[in-house]
């Protein structure tokens, strides 16, 4: 929530997806008289995209895409060109991130690109670099960076408190943040800092598109971005050849790649999102698109949870800012995606 | 080549896909006058899946498989039900691995599943477990074992000259032997040894199928059962469910799950399969299936490797055995998949 700090060893206790082994636990738990907020699973824009099937679905014939490979060509070798092209477009239209003349490397979701980009980043010396972000931060990046205890990198901490500046790290800024949907920058300003800059929920419906962000490493998300979430579709826009190198190996070794039926669906989801944004921007009578949809809802559903919060007197909820958005063209207020109440299908 | 040996580090110099990053410089040189035998990409089966189109397609609307989850009351909670019957049901009326009672873990590509092998099997000791595997060996398994320089594990080389048998270790066997062909058991029986087997070309257009695997763990993929690399899905058959357990964990951290349209694609192209292999047994006029037409093409293209090969005196390829396959029911000859020349769109 808002006004949460961490717990004693700085680590977030929620967070949008964190541990999904608790699933079936928290099935059967829940009902009508509980607001989960474990994690969230992003099915609010599910209505939505019903109505949306007949203009957005997608056929893959048997014979499709059975190569490894998409595009020899580039140097993100699995990488389809129309999800590319797509990742382009619709960043170019919303504003929030430069990426046309960016590398993009796709990965299996945004936890494998991260992964991607601590490898890319860490060198092979007799420590491993540390990973920190200021907390509260996203619960699953302790475990992630620690999950097979590598010689390359490993989890430093809270970075408010993170005191070993003068050699290399890594610093993870999660902007709109997971859990607390604050805006961060970077806290750290070390001489060998690297940043990784997880931006999963910097789209117009969480959040007013105040800047376009060009940071060497972004991380996005199908899961936040259209609510694909079963996709698993994640990519980074990256500055620097080199590590957009790495981290394709990365990837090639982990998984030889990414789903091209997962790659080709949100080519197609993002393309139908452009369009609709292009049509609101013409003189056309203006269609709704997901993140005015998402923008409405989002907005109801935080207007019924500070109601029921503001009555248990015991609670309380951090207040948003509102913005200038530059998607909107007007003045909006942030209404942060990554409570299971606010994301999940209720 | 069925004669070689590996280098002198014990390692293979061939195999059925290895470094993809040289495709780019393979792709500018390769002309009619050359056979690529770097690593396969498994085009090989696409005339038939064209033949199949009509029959065999998916359809995925916008709206479907939002969720991260497929199946909470699975322990591998992102294995879409659909999957895990195909799968079973088809090595069931294939008869080449015991599945209907054991767990399923799917991953993105049997590249993940054999690294979440190595997490379940591997403890958090002073010193990383050893894996190993008989020379020659896939090309991959060193690199994959060593990304991100583990402590958990690490390569230990060829299993033949492995000379710290009274430690743990995980040994993997891969039969058919990709790169060679040969059928492989385990070579070394230390006591605290744990084993891996990659079954992924032990299907009847490769091997004859002479015995149903029961194995504790073992790794199929559609790159090579149907040809599917695209679709980056492969699957373990595991009888513990502590390890099951834990290769889902790693999954779970590693990727939050598996595409879903992958899965479902993948699904619907096992269950073709198994229609026509049932069809095939039944009175009905037989159907060629994806196995009959991957024999009859892998033996047409071997019958030319073999003459060409011949003519040159210089080189000489391996005879591979006869036997009777109990899912053709008579006596069918190996006809390895794992040189590009064999598995390609050529």
């Amino acid at each position: 929530m808002g006004g949460m700090k961490g717990n004693e060893e700085g680590k977030s206790s929620s967070s949008a997806t964190g541990d999904f082994s608790k699933e079936k636990t928290i099935g059967s738990l829940f009902n009508e008289s509980m607001i989960n907020l474990d994690h969230g699973d992003p099915k609010v824009f599910e209505a939505y995209w019903v109505e949306m099937d007949a203009e957005s679905s997608i056929t893959i014939t048997a014979s499709q895409s059975l190569s490894y490979f998409s595009d020899i060509t580039n140097l993100c070798w699995f990488l389809q060109p129309e999800l590319a092209n797509a990742i382009r477009s619709l960043h170019g239209v919303v504003g929030n991130a430069v990426a046309g003349d960016r590398y993009i490397v796709v990965g299996n979701g945004s936890s494998q690109v991260f992964q991607a980009a601590l490898y890319a980043l860490s060198s092979d010396s007799d420590e491993p670099i540390n990973v920190v972000s200021a907390a509260p931060y996203y619960s699953s990046y302790p475990p992630m960076a620690d999950l097979v205890k590598s010689r390359l990198y490993h989890w430093g901490g809270d970075a408010n408190v993170f005191d070993d500046k003068d050699r290399p790290y890594i610093e993870v800024v999660c902007s709109p943040c997971n859990p607390d949907g604050s805006i961060r920058k970077q806290v750290i300003n070390g001489p060998d800092g690297k940043l990784i800059y997880d931006l999963a929920y910097y789209w117009p419906q969480f959040t007013p598109i105040t800047f376009q962000a060009d940071h060497d490493i972004m991380m996005f998300t199908a899961s936040k971005s259209t609510g694909h979430a079963g996709s698993r579709i994640g990519w980074a826009i990256v500055k620097e050849e080199c590590i957009a190198r790495k981290m394709t190996e990365f990837i090639e070794l982990n998984t030889i790649g990414v789903s091209k039926e997962a790659q080709l669906r949100v080519a197609k989801i993002l393309d139908f999102i452009y369009d609709g944004c292009r049509k609101s921007e013409s003189d056309e009578p203006p269609q709704s698109n997901v993140f005015e949809y998402g923008h409405r809802i989002l907005s109801e559903r935080w207007k019924k949870l500070r109601e029921v919060v503001d009555r248990t007197k015991v609670f309380n909820l951090a207040e948003y800012p509102s913005e200038h958005c530059n998607f909107f063209g007007k003045v909006t207020k942030s209404h942060p995606g990554n409570e299971r109440y606010i994301m999940g299908n209720i």
